[in-house]
């Protein structure tokens, strides 16, 4: 494979704006991205610029209000959406919250969520099962991951009284892709008296797929910018489908959410996204989200950085299937950045310590009781042949 | 008055400390409060350390727990509280849905609100009121603001079905101190079928007046540390009294808010207040405003510092009195760093945006038709010279 982007830059001097990637060798994409030094010096500059003009001021005010819709207009051409679907969230878990208990549950209703969501979603799930006596299912995606059609399965789950399927685009801990479009399309058509919506956790797709959500057609599309994206923690973003929005209430709620009339007083929401933002937020990090999201392309477009994804990943998997004692989740080469594999015996927590102590970085996951090693379109070959033999050398 | 400190710092070059101050005439604390330099360091150099280690590693998410420890004990020991009863949170409007939502409303339950919130948290209530069918009524505390007793007001507005009491500590429009301890005891005495819970909005309280919550025994304290603590936008916190958290459900939910077995799965919530907390954060704020918290002792203790900002505020106050066509809205002079007034003719907002071109900013309350100008205890005398001299100027 060739290292040099489609753009002709060196990847090791492309490399060199994540200050974080010089001493280790990087596997932990889908759990934080390393933050470009560009972005850091933006969230300084905001800083800088916040105590320059007020901190509190007209003007300050002013600029955040800019801010805020610079960095929505950013993450809304990314995803090919309009601006006014976005809401700026603290990370996904805000985002899947936001769309959980923003539904008009009534006793009895049904929510379907497959069995490879993150805890988070689970926890909020079972809380709003306990609130309002709602009906909760599981959909058995996993044992899709080499055969079967997740399609199908997720069809023949559908009840006349579901309201809401919760999946995720790329499932954490299989790295399978699910076929989102046709998930959704199945949900949309269900005869149901009313619609069943859809709510997609895309921690592991932003930044990763090209996407395109005004044709994907989810309902409410989850995302962090501090992972794929590789922007700071504590911010991302929630889609919402103008048509479920006209039915999705805000939840937690503050001035941010409202308008107001000429004596102060809320008088109703604000017509977009911003009805889901509550109040304030860190505000330097916005600047650092978009230049994390403007770095990508200048190593090539949407497509060719998952093209080099796949590539690494399927080279990955092949060299890890070939570890004696190791064995990858799936039987295939990974749709996305992301392998899981096991090893016999099972000592994946010891491993994961072990390849800390060699600065090589993946994680466990314990529901799949699996480690998960993840490749971005930056990572270096070399770095997946020391993670390889490290791995080797522990199962030895 | 003295501008020395009580440890013998000369205010000037104290006031160093606040970088954002240099350039301006500062009077918007209640607003936001100027960053000091050495947090903004600190912040800068977690973002450094998350990258050098991580940034999703063993050691990076260790050092986050520990961070976080570490943040709520700074908190909780400004507020005599165990750190089991904060939860970290990104903003006052957080704290205050946390409350709000995790009640176990039931249908003609009674909330009453003062008339004198923030539109934040009415909005809030307001949905709370729509959802759950409940009763919400205003106690009219505005008028009590020269004259009257708000303890006996409260105590005339509280009914047997009342489950939550929601005001301020410090009122953000008129600026009065209300007699919290006093009014939850009348809230917790009140003979109900149920306890009277009580949500404190502490946006403008906390970093102002010593405080005690342990002995307060308000049920929810809500506040910010980007206000008057100076700590950075994006970070305040709640305090759960243990009483009342025995109660109250977490509503937006994270791997935060939850313990897992050994196979991650989400089994109950975290013992302390953890358990309201949801998922990754823009955690190199942390140390920002641990750093914030950690330099006004250098200054005076609470008390010096209450005492200082009394003594500000009264300087302020009894020079606007003096000045034709200004009404302040107190007769008194101020209890807390707030000095609302208003101008004869009204053309508030042209003043502020007037104030704002000589480099003096104060900031416009629109639901009292007035505008708010803040003192903190490095406020300097000569600010405030310069604040009425140019009022003066505008209504001449």
């Amino acid at each position: 494979m060739n290292p040099i982007s489609p753009t002709s830059i060196p990847l090791e001097r492309y490399r060199e704006n994540f200050f974080g990637l010089g001493n280790k060798f990087y596997f932990n994409y889908g759990g934080q991205g390393p933050l470009p030094r560009s972005a850091l010096l933006a969230i300084q500059q905001s800083y800088e610029q916040i105590q320059q003009l007020g901190p509190f001021s007209g003007k300050v005010n002013t600029w955040i209000v800019e801010e805020t819709e610079r960095t929505r207009r950013a993450i809304a051409t990314e995803l090919k959406t309009p601006p006014e679907t976005i809401t700026l969230t603290e990370n996904v878990s805000v985002g899947c919250n936001i769309a959980l208990w923003g539904m008009d549950w009534q006793a009895g209703d049904h929510l379907l969520i497959s069995d490879c969501e993150h805890h988070s979603v689970i926890a909020a799930v079972k809380e709003i099962q306990r609130r309002f006596q709602i009906e909760v299912s599981l959909c058995p995606l996993r044992s899709t991951l080499n055969a079967g059609d997740p399609i199908a399965t997720l069809a023949s789950y559908l009840r006349p009284h579901t309201r809401l399927v919760a999946l995720s685009h790329i499932l954490w801990n299989t790295g399978q892709l699910l076929p989102l479009e046709e998930m959704v399309q199945v949900c949309h058509d269900y005869a149901s008296d009313r619609p069943i919506r859809v709510l997609v956790d895309a921690a592991q797709s932003v930044g990763v797929l090209p996407l395109n959500l005004t044709e994907l057609q989810a309902d409410f599309y989850a995302f962090t910018g501090h992972k794929w994206w590789c922007g700071p923690e504590g911010l991302g973003g929630l889609y919402v489908r103008p048509e479920a929005g006209a039915e999705l209430h805000p939840t937690f709620i503050g001035w941010r959410s409202t308008v107001t009339d000429s004596a102060g007083y809320p008088t109703g929401w604000k017509s977009d996204g911003r009805r889901y933002e509550v109040a304030t937020s860190a505000y330097p990090l916005y600047a650092g989200l978009r230049e994390a999201i403007a770095l990508h392309p200048q190593w090539g477009n949407p497509m060719e950085r998952y093209q080099r994804i796949l590539a690494l990943s399927r080279l990955l998997w092949q060299k890890l299937v070939a570890v004696p004692g190791v064995t990858c989740l799936r039987t295939q080469p990974p749709e996305a950045g992301l392998v899981s594999f096991q090893i016999s015996p099972q000592s994946h927590q010891q491993m994961v310590q072990f390849l800390e102590t060699r600065d090589i970085l993946i994680r466990i996951i314990l529901d799949l009781n699996c480690v998960r090693a993840c490749v971005h379109y930056f990572t270096l070959e070399s770095e997946i042949d020391q993670l390889v033999a490290a791995v080797q050398e522990f199962t030895n």
